[in-house]
């Protein structure tokens, strides 16, 4: 087939329906012309399939390509993607995102398209907000959302991204308030051996030192402090009864940690819907989460990774493959968690083979 | 046994040398008394082993905590690090880090220490410079430097960091030179399938695209054009012959890539010493390396992650723990490289057990 370049399409003429649309669903019928993106385009003269001019010159595969990627941004990425899905069976339609991709024995025309793919190189960053308008998107048309990153030499990995709500099953149990407790640099420590075990062995909360005492990190004291069930004391003051208000706490807790307060409201909402949350700093995350423990010897293994961002952070690729490579490696799910107004939002983001 | 809390250390009496020194290599023996570090005390005072007065009264253990929280700079990381050791058999005294520990079944006076041990809580930060030269400093005693992070729920991790050499012993072949190439975007082509297929299937470079076409990366297409065996073209500029010289495509490099130049200089130290270099972006690392690659078909598992870091890096300890846990659950040895002057220097840190 002899095709025209024009501006960033390819335009081919009688019979290309046929014999390029019907047979592999390249391009889109127009009434006298199908029109083929640059990426279809160079798909189908490296396939030997057609021909491209311009300006009544014939364009070789090495011409086209370097027309295609001045003509368009990011072109050599998005073509190693498209060129991938492609020769493992996917038909591929250009879409909101880069590619609408059928399901495996799908096709355009008889079935809905099941993925919004976007191509990315590693190097690219992605801002949340961006990701998020993104994920809504393709939620409210019941599609999945994939990044495909590109790594410096060429290799593709697949991530699905989608927002999900994180709701546990661990019992509530009550406490007697006001355990005493006393803030010591960055943890705090409970004094009450018989307080002790019930905190830490029917709600997990802390670790043991010794037979007498618990540590709290900043975060789960925080928590059980606004509850009303422990008092926190300031050991850098002489005077013992020296209460620390729940505000003060927090102040202190935030120059130890400048991301207390995002840390806490996440830390605060996965306790409030009964997960039972830990410290993910093996995992190089905030937080591994329980979807249900009931006492620390039926201890399970966590699900889930938390970690929690600002609303306007941008992802680094590397980074964010670590995280999800981490993640995968431990057998657990990785979760990114962001405030939205009074609420937290969890993004789930894991590596999938297509 | 009874002893007096003053300044930073605590002071017991006579027979303190046999029943404390003697049984448990507790403390300094002075000349008239034994003298305890903070530490030390409070951890004997845990034990039963000793009382402790200030001005007259008896301090219980909560007063003996406070005052040590307030008389020495994370007192309660140290305490954590230092009883887990103790507890496990490892026989401490202080040291130039924060412990020297003897070997197992090793004790002072009989056998020399090991380790070095630094505790650190997850929250501090570790400059490369002052890690360094704690690391040189061992190496030059013969002793092995350990950092003992404590999590904040009072975990502690172990890592051993050592400076080593890296080389490899991989094969050097000759290539015809002047290997055609053109600069796309972030990735560079390789058109001649003849020598693509030498270049890729002999030293590992690039990865094909298709049978026609061979992707360099920026860093492999640099390294191969100072050596001289490729001619890199700009693509972007019509005249097809539009040779890149070396500066230049480097200069364009960086603009795609800051961190262009540290990883190169990185990456040409690996290849000079005959190891083999590709990306590691799938474990977020910037190269995954292998010590020796004799074909395509025989390429095994990558021995070393490596990262290029700044020579004024700054480690956070949550992002070192997730690098090195990854590293680790994928059998890998997580290297850390900077230049210093005109070298390359390599630090290898790893998760031990203690």
């Amino acid at each position: 087939m002899y095709g025209h370049l024009c501006g960033s399409t390819v335009h081919l003429g009688g019979g290309a329906r046929e014999i390029i649309y019907d047979t592999g669903f390249f391009g889109r019928p127009k009434d006298d012309y199908l029109e083929l993106t640059l990426i279809e385009s160079v798909y189908l003269h490296y396939k030997g399939r057609i021909t491209v001019e311009l300006d009544g010159k014939d364009l070789d595969l090495e011409d086209l390509i370097y027309k295609s990627s001045r003509r368009m941004d990011n072109f050599e990425v998005k073509y190693i993607v498209y060129k991938d899905l492609r020769e493992r069976g996917y038909y591929i339609k250009p879409g909101v995102t880069d590619f609408r991709v059928y399901p495996r024995g799908g096709r355009p025309g008889s079935t809905p398209s099941k993925y919004f793919v976007q191509a990315l190189s590693e190097r690219q960053i992605l801002p949340l907000p961006q990701l998020i308008r993104q994920v809504e998107t393709t939620d409210n048309l019941k599609k999945e959302m994939i990044l495909a990153v590109v790594d410096e030499e060429s290799d593709i990995t697949f991530y699905s991204t989608k927002l999900r709500s994180m709701k546990g099953e661990s019992k509530k149990i009550s406490l007697n308030n006001d355990i005493r407790a006393s803030l010591l640099e960055d943890r705090v420590i409970v004094w009450d051996i018989q307080e002790t075990q019930n905190l830490h062995n029917e709600l997990l909360y802390g670790k043991p030192l010794d037979e007498k005492r618990l540590h709290l990190s900043l975060i789960e004291a925080a928590y059980l402090q606004v509850n009303g069930l422990i008092i926190i004391r300031d050991s850098k003051k002489d005077v013992k009864n020296n209460i620390l208000a729940p505000d003060i706490f927090a102040e202190q807790a935030a120059i130890v940690d400048p991301d207390f307060p995002l840390k806490l409201a996440v830390y605060k909402d996965l306790r409030d819907q009964g997960m039972v949350v830990k410290t993910g700093y093996k995992f190089g995350s905030h937080y591994r989460v329980y979807k249900k423990v009931n006492s620390k010897s039926k201890m399970k293994h966590s699900e889930f990774l938390v970690h929690a961002i600002d609303n306007d952070h941008i992802f680094n690729l590397p980074q964010l493959s670590r995280a999800v490579r981490l993640a995968h490696s431990v057998r657990k799910q990785m979760i990114f968690a962001w405030k939205a107004g009074n609420n937290i939002r969890y993004l789930e983001i894991g590596r999938i083979k297509m």
